[in-house]
C-alpha cells in the first residue's frame, strides 16, 4: 500500500469520525431535550426536537454512504475495515436514538391540554438521567476506543431495564386509581418505552466498541434487570 | 472487469440473495406465529418464536459479513453496489421485524395466567392480518424487483397506523370500563404497537426496492393514517 493510499483512506476515516461525532452530540441533545419537554410540557421545545432529527437522518445516510464508498475504494481489512463497519453500526443506532427521542417529542405535542395526573415526573426524570449519562459515556468510550469503559455502560443496562420495570408497574397503578390517569399514562408508558429503547441503543454502541477493538462480537448474555418481572422487561 | 471476476461477483450476489430469502420466509413464519401465539395464548408456541429469532440473529450478521467483503473484494459500481447495500438494508429490517415478533411471543408469555377481557382479540387479529399481508408482498416485490409493487406497499402503510390508532383508542376504552383490564390492555397496547411497527419495516423494505430500481431515495413523505389522530400514531 502506497503511502497516498493509506493517507486517503485516514482521510476517509476522519470524515467518517467527523460525521458520527456530529450525530453523536445531536442525538445527547435531542435525548435530552425531548425529555426536558415531556417533564416541562413544553411544546415548542418539542416541536424544535422533531425538527432537528431531519439533521441526524441526514448524517446517517451520509455516513451510509461514505462508508461503503470507502470500503469499496480502498479495500480496507482487519481493523481498518472493523473502524469502518463501527462506523456504520453506530450511525444506524445513533438515527434510531433520534428517532426515539423525535418520537417522544411528538408525544409532548400530542397531549398538549391533557390533564396529567401529580407525581409522574419523578419516576420518569430518573429513568432518563440514567439513559441519557449511559448514552454519554458510551459515546465517549468509542471515541477514545476504550473497550473497558463500554463495557461497563453495557453491564449498567440491567439498571434501566429495572427501573423501566418498576415503572411500568407504577403507572398501571395510576391508571387502576383513576380512570383520568389512563390516557395520560398509556402515552407515559409508551415514553418510558422509548427511554428504555434508547439505553439499547447505547448497548448496542457498547457492542460495537468491543467488536471494534477485539475483533469479534461480545459473547456474554446481555444482563437483564430484575428476571422476576422480565415479564415487561422487552422490545 | 474479466469474467472471472463478474461470475465471482454474481456468486457473492447469489449467497446473498439465497440467504436473504431464508431469512424473508423465517420472519412471515414468525410474524404468523407470534400472533398466532397471541391470539391463542399459546405458551409453547410463543416460545419457539423466542428460540427461533437466533436463526434470524445469526443470517443478519452473515448477510451483514458477506455483503461487506463482497464491497471490499468486488468494488461493485452502479446497480452492482445497490444490490448489495439493499441486501444489507433489507437484512437490517427483517432483523428488526424477528426482534418484534420476538417481543410479541414474549409478551404472550408473560401473559400466562392473565386475566384476559373478552372482545379483544378482533381488532388485534386485524391489524397482524394485513401487516403480514404487508410484509409477504414486499418481499415478493423485491424479489421480482418490481418497484411499482414496493410503492402499493408504502401507501398502504397508512391503513395499518389508521388501524392502529383506532385500537389504541378501543384498549384505552376498555381499561377505562373496569380495571381489571388495565394490565392485560397494557401489554396487548404494546403488541400492537409492535405490529404497526412490522409494518412500518415492510415500508422501509419498499422504500430499499425502489432506491434498488431507480438508484434514488423516495423523496414523498410517507402516508399518515388518521392525521386527526397522529397524537398515537408514532414510534
Amino acid at each position: 500500500m502506497t503511502d497516498h493510499i493509506v493517507s486517503s483512506f485516514d482521510a476517509d476515516l476522519q470524515t467518517l469520525g467527523d460525521k458520527l461525532a456530529e450525530m453523536g452530540g445531536l442525538c445527547e441533545k435531542l435525548v435530552g431535550e425531548s425529555i426536558e419537554a415531556l417533564l416541562r410540557r413544553d411544546i415548542p421545545l418539542a416541536k424544535r426536537v422533531i425538527e432537528w432529527d431531519r439533521s441526524i437522518d441526514r448524517l446517517q445516510h451520509e455516513i451510509e454512504e461514505n462508508g461503503i464508498l470507502t470500503i469499496a475504494k480502498r479495500a480496507p481489512v482487519a481493523i481498518d475495515l472493523r473502524e469502518v463497519v463501527a462506523a456504520l453500526r453506530i450511525a444506524n443506532d445513533l438515527e434510531r436514538i433520534g428517532d426515539l427521542a423525535k418520537n417522544i417529542a411528538k408525544r409532548v405535542v400530542a397531549l398538549e391540554g391533557q390533564f396529567q395526573p401529580p407525581k409522574l415526573a419523578g419516576g420518569v426524570a430518573h429513568i432518563a438521567d440514567l439513559t441519557l449519562a449511559q448514552l454519554k459515556e458510551v459515546l465517549d468510550a468509542y471515541t477514545q476506543r476504550d473497550e473497558r469503559r463500554a463495557m461497563e455502560v453495557w453491564k449498567r443496562d440491567g439498571d434501566i431495564d429495572a427501573l423501566y420495570n418498576s415503572l411500568f408497574r407504577e403507572l398501571l397503578t395510576y391508571m387502576m386509581e383513576d380512570p383520568r390517569n389512563i390516557g395520560f399514562c398509556a402515552h407515559l408508558l409508551f415514553c418510558a418505552k422509548n427511554i428504555e429503547r434508547i439505553g439499547d441503543h447505547a448497548t448496542n454502541v457498547a457492542e460495537t466498541v468491543y467488536y471494534l477493538v477485539h475483533g469479534e462480537a461480545v459473547t456474554d448474555e446481555r444482563p437483564k434487570g430484575d428476571l422476576a418481572g422480565a415479564a415487561i422487561s422487552y422490545d
